[in-house]
């Protein structure tokens, strides 16, 4: 029976890999990176780097495609069959590469940014292989460190305050509404710098924001979201402007009513 | 100047261990363990063990000490204040700790479970010792796989749906009201398996549990809330009763309109 591992391999720092990540590469036979184009090949070779750091050798078998487009366009109530649709072609792709590429009794794995956890699709992909019944294999998961805990961990801060919970979503649903019942929200995936639209209204919110964190280009600014807001917009078009893609994450705190 | 790094160390699973925590339990001239009473000993030898696999020759120090005990008594509004005092006591002891056997051109750490941005006080700690100024010390964090991720990749499933939030919070939260404008709630801190309040009231919420995950004794349950609940409290109580302790975490998903 084919065996798949999905990897976590932690967001930026090759040393967030965990010892289960190194063992799952090394009883790999078969790794498989989807490229999402230019822009993001930094991230690509950052695969690459890991499994040259890890596998004796350069023992390994790479098997690289390219990731079908996903329609950028589509945005309001459109977003979600767009990623149903996305989803479904990266099904088939991935779906062949395993029939192609992978023998019957070898094992493969996809090299998940972060925790394969939050906001990635390769689960679900490999679910609806499985379920079209086409090609089988089995699978599991080993988990990584995800942009959220690298955020808290460069920031020397918790995501939750004492007793109290906390809140993962992403900027389109932020710039929806500030989420009800919590007062610390994590905002990932916001190409639009949502957190501006908070910074008039409130000024009783703290900031911590990161891009590429645990690269060479890490970026970290934090404070009263008021005063930070600006200087986050700044950095973030210069940064992005410099490397032609950028991917930040942020805490939104606001503060307790004996913390003011 | 001396300096204490924060270690997370994983959920149970002593593989869970990242390369850079490695490379800071290496740099580490002394470790600092605090027992939380003969219950959690277990926990307190995963440390150990921990330190003999990863330095060469034992070539380490460990300081322990026995935690405060928290007022357990206190509950509804009096918790806060209950923990912010059992937070002073604690971080007595971690500043007596630190100026006793921390030279000043030593390094220091704390090992910490999961991750140390979740339900975690050693951070909130280090920061009141350094305001009360009369120790001081630099401080690093690293991150750690937390008990959620660990969740999450035992069940194979993501923490967020497609595009949409998930929220981590206390069962004593839960127990106030399943959260506002989420679908998928975390829940840590359960003494009282407040997912059972939910069972009966909804038929459309899938349950995904895991107790003393990454661990020997790990149990992992899901289904329909409904019909997972008495399996969840039934297996919790033989665990609970032959080990004498627990730790225990759950997902609760709402399935979402076009999923029922
Ligand atoms: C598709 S999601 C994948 C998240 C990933 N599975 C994780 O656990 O971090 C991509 C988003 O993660 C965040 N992200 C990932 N890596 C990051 C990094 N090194 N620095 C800042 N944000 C990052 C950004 O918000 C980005 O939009
Ligand atoms: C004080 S919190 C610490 C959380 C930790 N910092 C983390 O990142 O997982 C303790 C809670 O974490 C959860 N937990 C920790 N380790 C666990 C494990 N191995 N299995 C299940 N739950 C666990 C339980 O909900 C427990 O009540």
């Amino acid at each position: 029976m084919r065996k798949i591992h999905v990897i976590g391999i932690g967001a930026g720092d090759p040393d967030q890999l965990t010892l289960q990540a190194v063992k799952a590469l090394r009883s790999t036979d078969v790794f498989f990176i989807l490229d999402k184009g230019e822009e993001k090949s930094d991230l690509v070779q950052l695969r690459r780097d890991i499994l040259d750091a890890h596998i004796p050798d350069g023992a390994y078998r790479l098997v690289e495609a390219r990731d079908p487009d996903r329609d950028r366009a589509a945005g309001g109530s459109a977003y979600s069959p767009a990623v149903g649709d996305w989803r479904s072609r990266r099904a088939d792709i991935y779906e062949d590469l395993i029939a192609r590429e992978l023998g019957e009794e070898e094992s493969g794995a996809f090299l998940v940014w972060g925790d394969p956890a939050l906001y990635d699709s390769t689960l679900g992909i490999l679910e609806e292989i499985l379920e079209r019944g086409a090609v089988t294999f089995t699978y599991d998961v080993v988990p990584g460190i995800s942009s959220v805990s690298a955020l808290a961990a460069r920031h020397r801060t918790g995501l939750n305050r004492v007793a109290r919970p906390v809140q993962i979503t992403t900027g389109r649903r932020l710039a929806e509404g500030f989420p009800e019942g919590v007062d610390d929200v994590v905002v990932m995936l916001d190409a639009h710098q949502v957190f501006r639209q908070y910074a008039d209204a409130d000024d009783d919110m703290d900031v911590y924001w990161g891009a590429y964190i645990g690269t060479a280009d890490e970026i970290l600014i934090s404070g009263p979201l008021a005063e930070a807001a600006p200087r986050i917009t700044s950095a973030r078009a210069e940064a992005r402007a410099r490397k032609g893609w950028i991917m930040d994450t942020y805490l939104l705190r606001r503060r307790l009513r004996d913390e003011r």
